[in-house]
């Protein structure tokens, strides 16, 4: 992540914004009979060289990359990129401009696969500095006044609170039919700097090293693990699992502003076990859940699938269950015991 | 409501808020030993005159009264007040500063009653023009500001879309043992304008008529109605009901900005029904629903209690499920199906 430049270890004003901008687009045929000859229905068509000029406008490069037939997945200078068939997701950090890739995105798919938007979802924590973020992502406001001029069916929510931590959204109000879909994010501040100090790159220890010692490797033993350790520090990881899953990992380990996500569509029918396991591994002091799930999801509604943590160690701050057309999304958020 | 000023109908620029601020606090007894001998546990002692002057401080004054033993309730040149023993609940529109009223009446209730706050909440719709109203009022977070220089434990939220029609809640994050209690707010907007036709004062018929030829009177029968029409055109009323339990409804009829809140604590098991009622009497065009439920509620869940409303006109727009320490809400906005 000392890619952007930020991060610069010598200041007293240091400051490295491990908090994601997220965009996920599911895409369609456009339905239209024109459609030139050399068009495949698939967003791998793109040729990594325009994805390269595409994460240029986001101020971010591809630093390690597993391609496989059903989903291409890129670990960035910030965060992650992947690609399967119709579903695009974008996920980056530090100051980087994410906003700046959506028109273009849509005009590759539309060149190259013939694709329209079907659904699409612009989610973020709220940024620990807002005020060193780059136009429009400095107030979420803004973000929806670029959005709307987009999409004339975007819907923008506050999850959380207003004093305290948040979450936003920004999604389509549209009645598609959907695809089964389940996503799981957990968003991790004030961890535990013993666990942080895994991610320190200065222990002569290699990528794959960390992700076994520090208990990442054991949380999803059967997915292929691609990962990045950063200089001096922070750690990335794209876990590849059978049908179109994925799970990422994204770690800034500074104690001032240590973050860590952990997202993954892995399906489960009850995911409560699933989100203490991961806890168990980096002890956050505050914890910000989102389980998303399609009126199609394997495993009903998020509200089923995403019960109450209990954990002796956690006290619950807020919970709350959204229905939108096609989705619903339970948003939750804990706070361990020791934390004011 | 023309007491305020500001509906002056020879004007293009003119225009009347009437979405409500509210604001409901529960009390309960210092416990301290140090108690004066004058001090009655109850909100029912606080003088009148007292009253006055509070209300002075918000910008509106008593127009109509009707007081029980167990409920004084005031209609207010800008919306009502109730004082029951414990609870106090201020609503007001237009551009009433309702915020400066929470100091004082925290004063009041201490120096007559030996009183502290147990529980409060702060909510409103969003305005039709914030820009109009006073300050801390004209946004949420600078009202949040305000508030959390008096509470060191708020929580705020905000319901809905923030690039649509939204709710914003401040409560307190506390574990208090509760009361049982739930109340249900139904604000309208977009009304037919014939049902309008009803509230301007112009037919000749005073408030008892209008509240029957309305359907009002209809809607809760055994309630003891104090109603007040107002020149030009406007109306409020208060019903006092069995137990402590009010219904209160406040009309801005004009075209531009028409607006109705409805809000009642009546015990239901399942309000579905009658909430259509109330859309009946009164066709809004959109809909904004809310309804608290206290952990000790007879309802059980506001979820159970306020289940989808199934009318063929109206389509729903966003239903959010919120969990507090004490209490849980339902939000829900439905829209006519005739407006884009």
């Amino acid at each position: 992540m000392d890619l952007s430049g930020m991060r610069d270890t010598g200041s007293e004003l240091t400051h490295y914004e491990g908090t994601e901008k997220l965009l996920e687009i599911w895409f369609e045929p456009s339905g239209k009979s024109d459609i030139p000859d050399k068009v495949t229905h698939d967003l791998k068509a793109i040729p990594r060289e325009r994805l390269v000029e595409l994460l240029g406008l986001v101020h971010c490069e591809i630093v390690s990359e597993k391609c496989r037939d059903d989903l291409h997945a890129y670990v960035l200078s910030e965060s992650s990129m992947f690609l399967s068939t119709k579903r695009f997701i974008l996920k980056t950090c530090g100051t980087t401009t994410l906003l700046n890739a959506i028109e273009p995105i849509m005009k590759l798919a539309k060149e190259f696969c013939d694709f329209v938007v079907k659904d699409l979802f612009y989610s973020r924590k709220n940024f620990f500095r807002p005020e060193l973020q780059q136009v429009p992502h400095q107030s979420f406001a803004s973000e929806v006044q670029y959005l709307d001029t987009l999409f004339d069916n975007g819907a923008a929510y506050m999850l959380g609170r207003i004093n305290g931590d948040c979450w936003y959204l920004y999604t389509l109000d549209n009645t598609n039919q959907n695809q089964p879909d389940q996503t799981l994010e957990i968003l991790m501040t004030n961890l535990d700097p013993k666990v942080m100090k895994h991610f320190e790159n200065t222990t002569g220890r290699n990528g794959k090293d960390v992700t076994k010692e520090s208990g990442i490797a054991d949380l999803l033993p059967d997915c292929q693990i691609d990962e990045f350790l950063f200089e001096p520090c922070g750690y990335s990881m794209n876990g590849l699992l059978p049908k179109d899953g994925y799970v990422t990992i994204h770690i800034t380990p500074e104690e001032k502003y240590s973050y860590v996500s952990f997202e993954t569509n892995i399906e489960m029918k009850d995911y409560s076990e699933f989100v203490k396991k991961v806890l168990t591994v980096f002890n956050p002091g505050k914890v910000v859940m989102t389980l998303f799930a399609s009126k199609t999801a394997k495993c009903g509604t998020s509200r089923k699938a995403l019960r109450e943590v209990f954990m002796d160690t956690y006290r619950r701050h807020d919970r709350q269950f959204s229905e939108f057309q096609c989705y619903d999304l339970t948003f939750a958020t804990y706070i361990r015991d020791d934390i004011v």
